[in-house]
């Protein structure tokens, strides 16, 4: 028997993943059996059982996977100094993101996969695990990043802690996403510059 | 037989929608039956079916009642000059909201009903057209407070179009909204905080 490499089952798994993405962005999580995943996927059932048992492994394995990719793009944009500011750095990972994420789907199809994941984690453990640590990640990768512009001179309101800053931007990301997936029609721009606007603001002096 | 008065035909309606609402926000809305509301809500199902024929129909009322709601207290909330900056109206509409939506649940049950949504607006076309609406009046309503800003030299980057920063202010909201319902642990302080210190960072000069 044939000796079956590593790059195969990488790409293989890599396929039924793709798949099943497809399959929860078009129909829901609950509306796909493993059955729509294989056809999807162009696979029998044995080789999409040899990876996945069950709809929720594949569902815990995408949210996986989109946030090892989000953390490495943000990582990439991050790296200089003083750090890009907000609407840049967030420009720079969701373009990134949504180019890399669901090949052969839409900005769109991959925010409502996202949307589903979501919906699915108010009702299954693991996934919830896997939400928390990847937000977890993000929200320290972000307090870093308000650190460093602090210690640049590009933020005031010193009385703000920083995981408070990290969390309303992520918090307009997810926005941004759950806008995508409902009406399908908001740009990246749209956000890059609404946050920019925002910053060009002036706090009135007494608060 | 005895005259039914208005206001009672009202606050049956209203403890229909209340019991159903709790009933999404704990099981969601794809295992919630009519059974399940009717014994949630204390009611026959003669008394039910008079006001709603299908889950399709209390989820759309539930929507419509929650954007008529968000829009007065943002209307309320606006009624400046110069308007509050943006941290400050969404602190008080977060709060207000929260406090008069879904009685008897907490903010996160709120949250979790929101997303439950988003969601099912996915698949139904009449609860999609109700959020395109609500969503349209709160985008104008925004906008217009982006103006009011400019108008008080309270903003720069007049390049960026006033809907572009109330489409990324409404996201902030939505973000905050799925962060409460998926991880149930954030204050609206966060979110007036955050917003405070993105308006008070210095933007690069060259850009």
């Amino acid at each position: 028997m044939a000796r079956v490499s590593q790059e195969h089952l990488d790409a293989r798994r890599r396929q039924i993943l793709d798949g099943a993405a497809r399959c929860f962005a078009r129909n829901g999580f609950h509306a796909t059996s493993m059955q729509d995943v294989l056809r999807e996927a162009g696979l029998s059932a044995g080789a999409v059982y040899r990876y996945f048992r069950s709809k929720e492994e594949l569902v815990s394995a995408i949210a996986e996977g989109a946030f090892s990719g989000i953390r490495e793009a943000f990582d990439d944009a991050a790296r200089t100094t003083p750090p890009p500011t907000p609407d840049v750095l967030l420009g720079r990972v969701l373009r990134r993101v949504l180019a890399e994420q669901l090949p052969g789907g839409d900005d769109r199809a991959f925010a409502r996969l996202v949307l589903q994941v979501w919906t699915e984690t108010l009702r299954n453990e693991e996934l919830r695990a896997i939400l928390d640590e990847g937000y977890g990640g993000m929200r320290l990768a972000w307090a870093k990043l308000v650190d460093a512009y602090r210690d640049n001179g590009l933020m005031g309101a010193d009385d703000v802690e920083a995981d408070q800053v990290a969390r309303t931007l992520i918090a307009a990301v997810q926005g941004f996403i759950a806008q995508q997936a409902l009406f399908g029609d908001v740009s990246v721009e749209v956000l890059e510059n609404g946050l920019r606007a925002l910053m060009s603001m002036q706090l009135p002096e007494a608060r």
